[in-house]
């Protein structure tokens, strides 16, 4: 393949600086493209430099206000809500952990909820902030409706997702990450070029039927939820912790990314973070999480299954090959950044 | 079918004497028997009655210890630890749903956890206390292990379970509660007998690889986490937060119900209060509750769905009807309570 591996400061500054040119804030800027790059230094390809370009262009389209700081609206001992005005909401969700793990610290738990925010990239960004801080963290987002509820076949929910992060001792953080959607519309795409079935619990037709026609799934189908019902009530749960209690978009009020991409998404998060010491000290917390991870590493596998991994732990081993080795970039968005680059006049050092 | 049904009211009076005679006091015997005809009434019934038998025969063997109060062991503005000290796990539960309640009046939020408890029965009786409140409530539990992580083929963590509950406003609170496994035994045992295959996704054979053949799931096997892998990170999770947060047991230090019953069985809870009115007034909340529910319920439906629910609606529905109609007792249960309370003293009045 031709696939270069670039070193991550060198994207990092890369993407800092045109987010910079386009209007953001120099702390702005930094905390959007990190985010980005956390999530390809992960493997989570996804939700990283490949949302560069459509992030670049609501920022010029005016979708992203790139100059309005977010502002606390309301305010207690330990919750608040963020009006982030329409701004990246890098920016927003931060201000918002931040402000979280400062009232957790005073009270033992506290939750700041976002509204009028946008895209925020990989969720578990910000859950993990908490973890510096020897506490849990949690982030959750709403998004554009793309799921039905069970038994619809109409978008009414985002693929909603949230994270949990928990600090453990010697191991690197448990961090569950998890959209609330059964897979993700590119596995469906390579099923169809490949002239593959999917399973029925992937994706929807036209009608609403699950199907394992992958070209049905992407004529007018849908994703499903993951687990059926309980998916649909995660996600709808996500969506009233988010949209409905900030005062923010919800359900068919927010808009997906990649529509309108002059109009504000209406997109809300929530963050909350646990302070552990209000529990029991942080070093027997942190034998305790060595134990269960260690019960589950230790677990006797199903034939074929060489290891058992717990939640962040794939994504800590990528992390630490691809700091060494570079972040992997596919000749296209290889281009596409380098476009973004010459058109903003800033230099792509790779 | 030689069904009886009862009133709710005489149930209660039967379950809670009945347990004032095991040694509870009248307060805990009162929440435990409300506890398992809450799940009754909401058509629950593995929560409700059926589980009366194994807490009589817990506190009569010393498993459940009859005559002691949970005690606030760590204090928070914003956060409690309680050791029930091995008592019933409805008194624990509720004292921490009450406690959190009170501290997130006064901050916004508020977070209790619970150690060294017992089987606490439905998760959403604790979640929707809050909701009279004026609140959103959380309530998960720990339990013993019957689930293997993913690619696993031993019992590391239990069949753990949350709820989450959501006041609305003329229509009933939202109530997601849950377990993280993909089935109920129940269901498996019945296709056993039915000679029926099941869904590959529901168990795993002795060796640890999923089956179709249910035969060969109650020989050893094991309930799959739901959603594959989500469903095993939500199990984990919930066990973090509750066995290895409160300093308690977690994972295979968890003793199922039905095992060992002379011996505590260290199961951990989380309850969490939030106020909602820290974020937005109730009622503009309640009315973009009714406006969420409203966007589900309206959503175009699938072929041959009548109706699109919101989470809890099914149970709410339930609740009406067996509080006009009575709650049904098969034979086999209602001769098992009479035997009991034969044994107690205590008059059934059915």
């Amino acid at each position: 393949m031709n696939e270069l591996k670039v070193p991550a400061g060198k994207l990092l500054a890369f993407c800092s600086a045109c987010f910079a040119k386009l209007g953001l804030s120099s702390q702005s800027a930094r905390l959007t493209a990190q985010n980005l790059i956390f999530a390809n230094l992960r493997g989570v390809d996804s939700h990283g430099l490949i949302r560069m370009k459509i992030y670049a262009d609501r920022l010029r389209a005016g979708g992203f206000n790139p100059k309005i700081r977010p502002k606390v609206v309301a305010d207690q001992d330990s919750s608040a809500l963020i009006d982030a005005r329409h701004g990246v909401g890098q920016a927003a969700a931060s201000a918002a952990m931040k402000l979280a793990i400062r009232k957790a610290k005073k009270t033992g738990m506290a939750v700041v909820s976002v509204k009028n925010s946008n895209h925020f990239g990989a969720s578990a960004f910000y859950a993990m902030q908490a973890v510096e801080h020897g506490m849990i963290g949690f982030a959750a987002t709403n998004a554009g409706p793309t799921m039905a509820p069970t038994g619809g076949r109409e978008g009414r929910l985002g693929n909603n997702a949230m994270a949990i992060a928990v600090p453990a001792g010697k191991s690197p953080p448990v961090v569950l990450d998890m959209a609330t959607g059964a897979v993700a519309w590119g596995k469906i795409f390579v099923a169809q070029q490949e002239e593959r079935k999917i399973p029925t619990t992937w994706a929807l037709d036209k009608n609403g039927v699950p199907t394992d026609d992958p070209n049905a799934a992407a004529h007018q189908g849908l994703i499903q939820p993951f687990g059926g019902y309980k998916g649909y009530g995660l996600s709808l749960l996500i969506d009233i912790l988010t949209g409905v209690l900030s005062g923010g978009g919800f359900s068919t009020h927010v808009r997906t990314l990649y529509k309108q991409i002059e109009a504000p998404s209406q997109v809300a998060h929530t963050c909350a973070a646990l302070q552990i010491e209000s529990f029991l000290g942080l070093k027997e917390f942190q034998q305790r999480m060595e134990a269960i991870i260690q019960l589950m590493h230790s677990c006797p596998s199903a034939p074929g299954v060489e290891r058992i991994f717990v939640p962040g732990e794939i994504e800590h081993e990528t992390e630490q090959r691809r700091r060494a080795e570079g972040i992997p970039l596919n000749p296209e968005l290889r281009d596409e950044l380098r476009t973004l680059g010459a058109e903003l006049r800033v230099k792509p050092r790779f």
